[in-house]
């Protein structure tokens, strides 16, 4: 996400109706980590009415375009202003579902523990989660898909569906803002839907 | 593959030295289901002098093509005319890899059966398997990769290595006749090396 500073987001941010600072659902919760401007998470908050929805933003400036673009405060919607390492201190093991829409590929080697399907942010995941909890993955970026792939499956993940063209899929899809510039250009959405292998 | 048909190539492939109805090797045995004209799998016997190669092709007019390309008889390197659903009964718990290359993707719901990778080969492969087989998959078809990833994820199968471009990664790589064509192309080639997961 390419960031254009905007003055007193923070502020903005924080004093925001819609932005909480503790989880305030008790069940039923889907977050999106990295959920940028909104689109996606504010489709799927109108499409869902029985679910609780948390869009994760970690910066002020990128996360305020979300919340202009609310001219209600919806029940079942809300924001964090938060990094993604900090989730444990705002959920008890209680997220249903988790979403990670075109997340930043971290393509060196020495940054690898920053993608958030990495080990680091796969225990996270654990800690705040249901134990069977589904993760849903949306990228356009062949590297960090493939890796995500290895993380998952070598963490016990069970995949219920993988898709190296999304659009070209049969799957009911709701787009973010990077996947409508992606589709426009014709590149391949790469998907996975996998949840908790529970032991049998 | 499409087929030429050559005359008489089901009687010249029973015949030919290279070509065996039983499994002569001991040990360390690496096995190619379909083939093709064989560049993959005689660059490799002639890479690995200690292993053991078999090429299974079940089309005679295809792989009379592969038995064409060599003047000797090496060592490491055999062929069988034979299709994959009857590996059982020519391999008994010894084969230790086994190479698909751009196998036919089978892209219709009721052909799903007929995939490499399906419910039905995988149970072959575990008969005819050392219980930690490794399995390498290339294929430059989309969907067959997508539904690979799945069956073998929920066969439990530990993934090593997934590429969504081998061609731009560092994996060390014997081309095979379709790679090579596909590459001139720009088509991205998938990759997957798995291991059956052995219980912990």
């Amino acid at each position: 996400m390419r960031l254009r500073n905007i003055k007193n987001a923070d502020e903005l941010v924080r004093k925001h109706p819609l932005v909480i600072d503790e989880n305030i659902f008790e069940s039923n919760i889907y977050i999106e980590i990295g959920c940028g401007k909104g689109n996606f998470i504010i489709a799927m908050s109108q499409k869902y009415p029985n679910i609780n929805f948390i869009g994760i933003e970690k910066y002020p400036s990128v996360l305020i375009r979300a919340l202009q673009k609310l001219d209600t405060i919806p029940d079942n919607l809300r924001f964090m202003c938060l990094d993604a390492l900090n989730l444990e201190s705002v959920f008890n093991s209680n997220v249903e579902a988790i979403y990670l829409n075109f997340s930043d590929p971290w393509p060196k080697k020495r940054q690898v523990k920053r993608r958030l399907t990495s080990d680091t942010f796969l225990k996270i995941y654990e800690n705040i989660s249901v134990s069977n909890v589904e993760l849903f993955i949306k990228t356009d970026n062949k590297n960090l898909f493939a890796y995500s792939l290895e993380s998952l499956n070598n963490h016990g993940y069970y995949f219920k569906k993988v898709s190296l063209d999304l659009q070209m899929s049969d799957l009911n899809n709701i787009m973010t803002e990077y996947e409508e510039k992606f589709t426009t250009l014709n590149i391949a959405i790469n998907y996975l839907h996998a949840t908790k292998r529970v032991n049998k």
